[in-house]
């Protein structure tokens, strides 16, 4: 009995100074964690379900801006605060019931002809058609109406050329290094390479970015609420302006790639890769893999006018 | 001199116990990281700009999928893994190049009448046109073509009456007790308060929930690559389409209240609450913020054809 007490009387303090090192180390991962007022970007996504019910009172609690869980521009909510006065607001717009429900179903089906394509022909696009295409995008509603994105549009054979052999080396040590074993098994029955000879085909590349903050003139730093799904929700408008044109794109992230192509296209350190768009004419022999949509039960959960 | 060395010689023992319970700690905290494989929605987002590029190649290395970077459906990158066969793709449509300047000019301009409007009208929507606006938004492109998405269209007058009260309760709260006082302080001159009138007199309210994983037949759990880009971009689409209809709508996020909507609205914990889009024709009396869009060149980056 007697040495048990004795090493634990020694060992006590031992004991104890570790304890007091945990302790520090995890005041210490607080004091770093994302929930400072400060350090509103860091907030993690927390995703699992068992998780996120729970987090996400606390994460939006911290603080709204950090999660991206919703944009608004002129929400009721807190992060409205570049609202200034109002103006009369009317609608220009005013079709019957009939007209409402002709243009929507006509609306769909031109966009559920949208397929994305990566078999490009080299023909020009008109810069005019691009540039209606960004100021498209450039509509879309933004977390207290920051607008925080950037459009790279790449029409240069020589820039085109450096983006693809950017992007097709990172990819090769994507394949090569970075992808586990299940992964490239998964891979293999399908054929694909890191190849991309579409980038440097299409006649335009939309890079786009979005901010992850900004200035104000005075040099200060302009908290960009939302800015992944704004500037995602932005890219939903683009490809509808695409469609509209009559050309194809192909919705791709370029995996690893995001900091050289920034600097490539010398961006600024908070501007961030999110998306990268080829936009052209389909090639003539284009092919699409043979997929389908789900149907409107599938995505759609109503609560009627019937009441429960 | 003696004293010191003593003092130090007595205490290094603890000063090793603390730093072990440092590294122990550590340790710890790195084995309960993200990136571990079966942690990939735990992942955060760091954003910083001075981390974000170091950060990129690792978490995209470790996977993919955990930090939303971005989306395609079939995409050459890895992905691709539902991908199947391909088939013959021609555009259906063949505009020249003045049609085309001509086309995407109008949609230009048609989204760009758009505003995000909180007043609204009482005025039905036909339930076509809402079906057809959501199925728009189902022609999005999606990670791995999982369409991670549902949309939970709500009609009836007392289901929107929940949703406002678990709004409301909630922004109240958030009022209340989870902003801070520099925030406050900075809506006080804005006038906005947690009430929501139009959450219950719009026709119609659509509840946009990102699937962050899904289940197949054989009940084998799915992951949904870049499901919160995705829903984004399908965002995008459908406020296209609201606009196209010549109704309005306002982005917002119920900041807290996601779970509780969840609920309300019987979804499954996997489905997590991303937007809130009010839908109906505008009143006769609303108003919107003066505000004004950045001019192209702020949005747009040109690398054209010149060579440099």
């Amino acid at each position: 009995m007697g040495i048990i007490v004795n090493v634990f009387l020694y060992s006590l303090p031992y004991v104890l100074s570790l304890v007091v090192g945990i302790v520090v180390a995890e005041v210490w991962n607080k004091r770093k964690s994302p929930f400072h007022p400060e350090k509103k970007h860091l907030i993690p996504r927390k995703e699992t379900d068992d998780e996120h019910d729970l987090q996400q009172g606390k994460l939006e609690a911290c603080d709204p801006g950090g999660d991206d869980k919703g944009d608004e521009d002129d929400d009721d909510s807190a992060f409205n605060l570049h609202e200034g006065e109002h103006i009369p607001f009317r609608m220009k717009y005013n079709f019957t019931e009939k007209e409402m429900v002709e243009r929507s179903e006509r609306f769909y089906k031109e966009m559920n002809d949208r397929r994305s394509v990566r078999f490009f022909s080299d023909k020009p696009v008109p810069l005019k058609v691009i540039e209606n295409i960004v100021k498209t995008a450039g509509t879309s509603p933004s977390g207290a109406h920051t607008e925080p994105w950037t459009f790279s549009v790449v029409r240069n054979q020589a820039v085109k050329m450096k983006v693809r052999e950017i992007i097709e080396e990172e990819e090769k040590i994507n394949y090569d290094k970075r992808m586990g074993d299940k992964w490239l098994n998964d891979l293999k029955h399908i054929g694909t390479t890191y190849k991309k000879p579409y980038l440097s085909k299409c006649s335009t590349l939309i890079i786009i970015f979005k901010q992850v903050h900004s200035f104000n003139e005075d040099g200060e730093k302009k908290t960009h609420y939302y800015h992944e799904i704004s500037t995602s929700i932005s890219v939903g408008l683009m490809l509808a302006a695409i469609q509209n044109a009559g050309l194809v794109t192909c919705t791709t992230t370029p995996m690893n790639a995001g900091p050289r192509l920034r600097k490539l296209l010398g961006r600024q350190p908070y501007e961030k890769v999110l998306l990268l768009l080829p936009v052209g004419y389909a090639a003539d022999n284009a092919t699409v893999p043979d997929l389908h949509r789900k149907p409107l039960e599938k995505i759609m959960d109503l609560h009627d006018q019937i009441e429960e």
